[in-house]
């Protein structure tokens, strides 16, 4: 019986791979009772299943490919996780990898193979029909991330010079027409793109109003070389269920759909969250011994780093040796400058992600940025330095620890836009190279100053 | 004549609010010269307007208001920044902002109303027609961030008993049709929705069909109190393009389409990013004023973690003074540990918001970082100590800050997936609080062991 608390409960729990799921299937796999586990898996979505696949352990991985091999759903692969999608195409095997890819629209399977390594590659494209393989080499052919890549070839298309009913018929009884599609797209004799018209909105015309006079003429392209990025933000920014595609001759050559630009989104988020600690997008699932060595990579540049700054104070120890103070208090100068850059270059990479930060605003983001450096920089000079004043009792003490400060903070300030900015204009990641670099200048710079000043003017 | 390069060029160059485009304004509203001033705004989208209010120093911000108050589309304020959203609708004034809300669908009015102070959200609400009043206030009710703020009121539905032809004709005539829909949701008498027919897939039905044998039983159903951020990802997890919404009765009380949770997503993103920084998610386009505010906060957290640092430091000047290397080499013991540690606690806070860390699979998750970090601990324990051994010529030195260095890394791999998942237990964000607890604890901890050990065995 249904009742209104477990519809609820019901509707909370679209997640299949629920804890207690995955273990009575674990041990229906350990028991061999097959049966039994085929019929855990059965209600499950295939994205679903891609959760239970990723949350098995290796042996159990292995054994629920085999189970549902004999249907493989292809579009499992597409909820996986790269590192554990591998080891399951590794399992599934060439034939039925490709046998299962035909059934997909052109953008899905395309999504499976493009991850492929070049030799599987051209074994699983061996193994397809002719005539999607010839549409899938094609695609293959534009570049990676690009528009080209997202695209379905499928599209719902009309000539200008259709009345509504000439449309309805054929979306009605055409073979061409996609399973799925929201728009219509309105095409001149030269088959490009002019307008589109929502597959709602199509009922509610009069059947003999020419189709011209419904279109919708202000219509977002995407050119097949946009880079995907861009094409999530034009989707985001205009609120677009689905676009078309066009070549360089403005040709429509296919549409990308929203459902696809919400993975880009997701993608793209957690690229630069976890590039901006140093991590591999997808090192939440990646097997102990990958985890380890990316790890391990921007460890190392911290320790690149953190050595610079051994160096730099080793250089002082005379100085720290007559006043042990400066020991205690250096650590102030470099973690107030790393976290206030970290906060500029987080907030500059998020901004550049985002299309906020253009050239238009660029000035006055850097006046911003370096006004705020220096206003929290002086604030906390004063704070710190009123503060062990009264713990050391020296003022001189307290003013090269503030001017350190001013500075050191101003500087982080700077170099946390200047940085993000200049590696994106080199056509690099901004999240990824800015940190470190970061704060390998201001630990530098920070140790420097602070006890260079102490130097000059204390010993 | 359009040429395929200005027509790529077209296509590149939808972000209407140009570098070119922001300065002929400032210009032209300097000059006063409005006419070309609402020439140069004329052929923009909302969402570019929106881009260039966010981008105009306050003065002409103030002057383009005034321009298109006239004829101001609200959909504006749904593009902007709250900071710059918040200016804008104190230019505007109560009676204009009801009156152009009132032109908006529910979902759309509400999310610039729930986002007012308390006495101008009464203010405007009383501006607004009884009618979308009242649909308005039902809706506010719900919780904040909760499904029911997303969803809009209007939604396609027919009863079960229906034929495809019944439901055509409902679609083509009835005022009761949103705007803009994708699916038609089936309803029982109890009007629960119980299945869903994509529109598109209904065009190639036969007429006689009844609607119950085309549905799509399989639904997902949104209870009107989940949280946002569920929503977005129920939806992306199962390539939804909408889904209706029901009460705890079960019954359909609105729908929510993707373009919403392509919103949230966006949201959710920059709010991860930003908070593992300690900055506020809308920095930056906030004032000078708010953005130095919300960083001094953080700023100060770092502070005080730091002060704690310096006081572990000072309870050791005697051993420093007596070894001024440790000076020299204390950064590392912490450094390597804060990095290895913002890299676990990144990585667990987007596995929780993309909900790839579970239950199911937290052990697991605890202990490939323990793991990790242990095997990154040896492993700069063995590189780090044969360098300090070579530059310092102390055995017992190199093995001290080894040991500190295991310890530490160690520590840092347990509390940075601890540290988020029990904040996140606890109901709070675990982006906003897990990196200055976790940081306050490698410092502290990493002077502690190594000043600690170093004055054990060395002095």
């Amino acid at each position: 019986m249904s009742t209104p608390e477990n519809e609820q409960n019901q509707a909370h729990s679209f997640y299949g791979a629920s804890a207690d799921l995955v273990k009575a299937l674990m041990y229906a796999l350990h028991e061999e009772t097959l049966d039994h586990a085929r019929t855990l898996i059965a209600p499950l979505h295939a994205a679903d299943l891609a959760d239970v696949l990723e949350n098995l352990q290796p042996e159990y991985r292995a054994k629920l490919v085999e189970l549902i091999r004999p249907h493989f759903d292809p579009d499992i692969l597409n909820h996986l996780d790269d590192s554990v999608k591998d080891e399951v195409i590794e399992l599934i095997g060439t034939q039925d990898l490709a046998a299962a890819l035909s059934d997909l629209e052109s953008d899905d399977a395309l999504s499976v193979i493009e991850d492929l390594d070049q030799t599987l590659q051209r074994e699983v494209l061996r193994a397809i029909p002719a005539e999607e393989r010839a549409i899938l080499e094609e695609v293959l052919t534009y570049p990676e991330d690009s528009a080209g890549r997202m695209m379905q070839r499928e599209v719902a298309y009309v000539p200008t010079f259709w009345t509504v009913s000439d449309v309805m018929a054929h979306l009605t009884k055409s073979q061409d027409v996609p399973a799925s599609f929201y728009d219509v797209f309105v095409v001149n004799p030269k088959h490009q793109p002019v307008g589109s018209v929502p597959v709602c909105r199509l009922l509610k015309q009069k059947s003999d109003t020419p189709i011209e006079q419904v279109m919708e003429a202000e219509l977002y392209k995407i050119p097949v070389t946009m880079d995907k990025e861009e094409v999530a933000h034009v989707f985001h920014h205009y609120g677009l269920v689905s676009a078309p595609v066009i070549d360089t001759s403005n040709r429509l050559v296919g549409m990308i759909t929203v459902d696809d630009v919400v993975s880009v989104m997701e993608e793209e988020a957690t690229e630069d969250i976890m590039h901006l600690a140093g991590i591999s997008e997808s090192d939440f699932h990646a097997p102990i011994s990958a985890t380890f060595i990316t790890r391990f990579r921007w460890l190392f540049v911290t320790l690149i780093n953190t050595a610079l700054a051994v160096f730099v104070i080793s250089q002082f120890q005379h100085t720290i040796e007559k006043l042990v103070a400066l020991a205690a208090l250096m650590p102030i100068a470099t973690a107030m400058a790393g976290n206030s850059g970290m906060q500029v270059v987080t907030v500059t990479v998020r901004a550049i992600a985002t299309r906020d930060l253009r050239p238009a605003n660029l000035l006055r983001s850097f006046r911003k940025e370096i006004s705020v450096g220096l206003m929290n920089g002086l604030l906390f000079a004063v704070i710190i330095g009123l503060v062990s004043a009264l713990f050391f009792k020296s003022l001189g003490l307290s003013l090269v620890l503030g001017g350190a400060l001013i500075f050191n903070m101003a500087w982080a300030s700077f170099a946390g836009i200047m940085l993000p900015v200049t590696i994106h204009k080199m056509g690099l990641d901004p999240a990824l190279s800015a940190g470190p670099l970061l704060t390998t200048t201001t630990d530098v710079l920070g140790f420097a100053v602070f006890l260079g000043l102490a130097s000059l003017f204390l010993i």
